[in-house]
């Protein structure tokens, strides 16, 4: 048996999410069939981060254990050639030891969060952005990131369906940076709640637009009710970056 | 009669090219049936450029004449409802001097052209890059494309298409800049011939991958002969990026 650790790039708007999913195509699915078709046995993939529907990752780190000898190059070559003409690709493969852990293992995760602030619909970046029509404040949106970095009871950014045992996250990052129409919003932390950073993106869409206060982001915070989250951010704009692990 | 001057932004993907084709959609038939609809007249819509099947554009420059009175603002918000869903948006239009010509009052165009140098196929740039499994030096690329600043007879690097009077052309800029796994080609001149930046460019790939050096690319172009070409690179990497009027 060896492990192999997977760097996975994907366009999430084909897929129902990371995670195998009764009703339609999953990106871990996409991979297992694909190390089926390769390896004539049957295998399970973690990934660090289960994205939701239409979430893509720029590299998403996972794991696989395989019983048939195979060499890391090979198993990376053959997973790219099942998987097209599907959008995932397997950008690197390298063995790992036997208790390296994709999920488990993983310090921190990095997403990032594209919007575009623009009234033209979206042509190139559809489905890979969020397209707001009215003009955005990104000054404000970064004083009213900054009220949630730290370590807080996140009840309000998250889920109804989260299956975390505590609402309490310690988030390092938070910061929004303008770059002509894009602007760019990038969030850090050891793990994230279910839907966290849509939800956090949500509200500070909203101080863009001068319907909330920056303020009024730390108000929504301190409620820890999920009825005072303003608004949850549409899927399409969400990447998932990059994953830390220790040396 | 009012000219409108428009900014348009495509995917290349789904059409035939800019100009109009009896086999398939193309962008200027997009826009001018939307036009047709909104205005209940038929018009012509004429580019800064004539991109090849499958090129993009962030900022293509085009205008139209309207009889029917109808505001700037409102003639972009109508052809962008029209158009949808098609990836085809107007990202600015404005009323202009009727003597005002998108293409014969251009005085520089601006291409970009964007290769993926990594061996995994490509999933969210898929159709948008030129994908090259072998490593690239992009030093000697740059040394290349020095090779081409200028004016000279670009006949090696134009299509036997090309209806152009002459194959004299004056290349301002052709610059290429590494940024990780993407390199990026700035091409700027007044005009360019039909296939001139992707058939430099598919020369400049060849130094990259060290089939050729810096040398050959001016050898090629002293040859003026188009079967001294080395590869015409594909047209899903090249993007109309901007065109310049008089003030």
């Amino acid at each position: 048996m060896t492990r192999f650790a997977l760097t996975i790039e994907y366009d999430g708007r084909p897929f129902m999410g990371w995670q195998h999913q009764a009703h339609g195509p999953s990106v871990q699915q996409a991979i297992e069939d694909a190390a089926r078709r390769i390896l004539g046995e049957d295998v399970l993939v973690y990934a660090a981060g289960r994205t939701d529907a239409g979430v893509h990752a720029l590299a998403m780190r996972a794991h696989v254990d395989v019983e048939r000898p195979i060499g890391a190059f090979r198993l990376m070559e053959g997973l790219n050639a099942v998987l097209r003409p599907q959008p995932v690709a397997v950008l690197d493969c390298v063995e790992v030891a036997g208790d390296w852990h994709a999920r488990f293992a993983c310090t921190a995760r990095h997403y990032e969060y594209r919007i575009r602030s623009r009234r033209a619909p979206l042509t190139l970046e559809l489905g890979r952005a969020w397209r707001i029509a009215n003009p955005l404040d990104a000054e404000a949106m970064a004083a009213g990131a900054r009220q949630l970095i730290g370590r807080h009871d996140f009840t309000t950014f998250r889920s109804t369906h989260c299956q975390a045992d505590s609402p309490l996250r310690t988030l390092d990052r938070l910061e929004v940076v303008r770059e002509g129409e894009l602007i760019r919003i990038f969030a850090s932390a050891r793990s994230f709640l279910h839907h966290q950073v849509r939800s956090m993106v949500g509200c500070l869409a909203l101080v863009g637009q001068e319907k909330w206060t920056p303020d009024d982001i730390g108000e929504a915070l301190a409620a820890r009710d999920r009825a005072a989250l303003g608004l949850n951010a549409p899927a399409e704009g969400l990447y998932f970056v990059a994953a830390d692990y220790p040396a």
